[in-house]
């Protein structure tokens, strides 16, 4: 006998991300606990976020600006454009803080398996850029699964034809991994491209 | 170079009960992808519950009205309170369906730890209860932790000098679970409250 605005509630939560049934329930319990202030203020951030924040035009990163602040900084090298798969990967590079480039967000990658051709990605949005901006260098940074590396591939073949250095980021054993932990794929793949000391 | 509202709200969604920081940021940005369906539907669903959902005066359920529809309830038997830890066991119980009486839910258990007194809990309203209404049965459903089991035996000393049925959930081998991977405490305790067949 729960009641129905509470049910519905869990239900939307229930299917968002990294949650389920009952992490949904702990939350909704929560917020009822809370309900003057946790849920206040969630409640306030989830709308600001729904009225300010746009689409990049120029990378499709999220930000308050029709042009996002990484597009619209001066200080960055328009030079160098680092392809990724979503709009995480680019918080993720932001987080290391050590890239000063631009983006491009293609909003997923190419899968046979889940129907995603060429068309449905932002990929020409990049050719327009290449034609339109003077940019030399392309980082491929896909993830380095089959999928990420089929889109990478396809990619290659296009960019390839024009006057631009491509590369990509480096494969190998992650910082502070342990090779008993690795997979077999990964130790080949650090051994056959070993760097001299 | 994250955006500040973006920021904002993954931050309170991250301080939610299963989630952390990670889990957040996919929700923001699944949310920031649905901002005209899912996003609207979750804002308006918290709203409902924030406006609608109230404590049942009596019990401590949550539902639309003041009292609760287990309350209101004429069907339901008024002779029996079942004494529970939180809403959340409320809704377990009401999903089986089974239990036809009435609650009372403490709203948390005594802890030294976390320094909760009988005074922290909803105590003294259930022995008004039992002083008011034609209660003859008191179900002692609490977790079978050591908190949970030392708030049983508070409310068993304090129950027991009233001319009350006293009970408690039955405590042995889950339905479904193999011997091997239970604890030695759970497996002790099922031996020596064996049923004969």
């Amino acid at each position: 006998m729960q009641n129905n605005d509470i049910d519905k509630l869990s239900k939307i939560i229930a299917k968002l991300p990294a949650l389920g049934t009952r992490s949904a329930r702990r939350i909704v319990l929560h917020l009822l606990k809370k309900k003057d202030t946790d849920m206040v203020t969630l409640i306030s951030a989830l709308q600001n976020v729904r009225d300010n924040i746009k689409k990049c035009a120029v990378c499709g990163n999220y930000d308050t600006n029709d042009i996002c602040a990484v597009c619209a900084d001066a200080s960055r090298d328009k030079e160098v454009v680092c392809v990724v798969q979503d709009v995480a990967d680019l918080w993720a590079m932001e987080r290391v803080g050590l890239y000063r480039g631009s983006y491009h967000v293609l909003g997923g990658i190419l899968s046979a398996l889940d129907g995603i051709t060429p068309e449905d990605l932002n990929i020409e949005s990049l050719f327009v850029r290449i034609n339109q901006e003077k940019i030399k260098e392309v980082i491929l940074a896909l993830p380095a699964t089959i999928d990420g590396q089929i889109t990478a591939h396809y990619l290659l073949s296009r960019l390839k034809e024009l006057p631009l250095k491509i590369t990509t980021l480096a494969q190998g054993i992650p910082v502070g991994a342990e090779l008993d932990y690795m997979d077999d794929g990964t130790i080949q793949l650090a051994l056959s491209a070993r760097k001299e000391l």
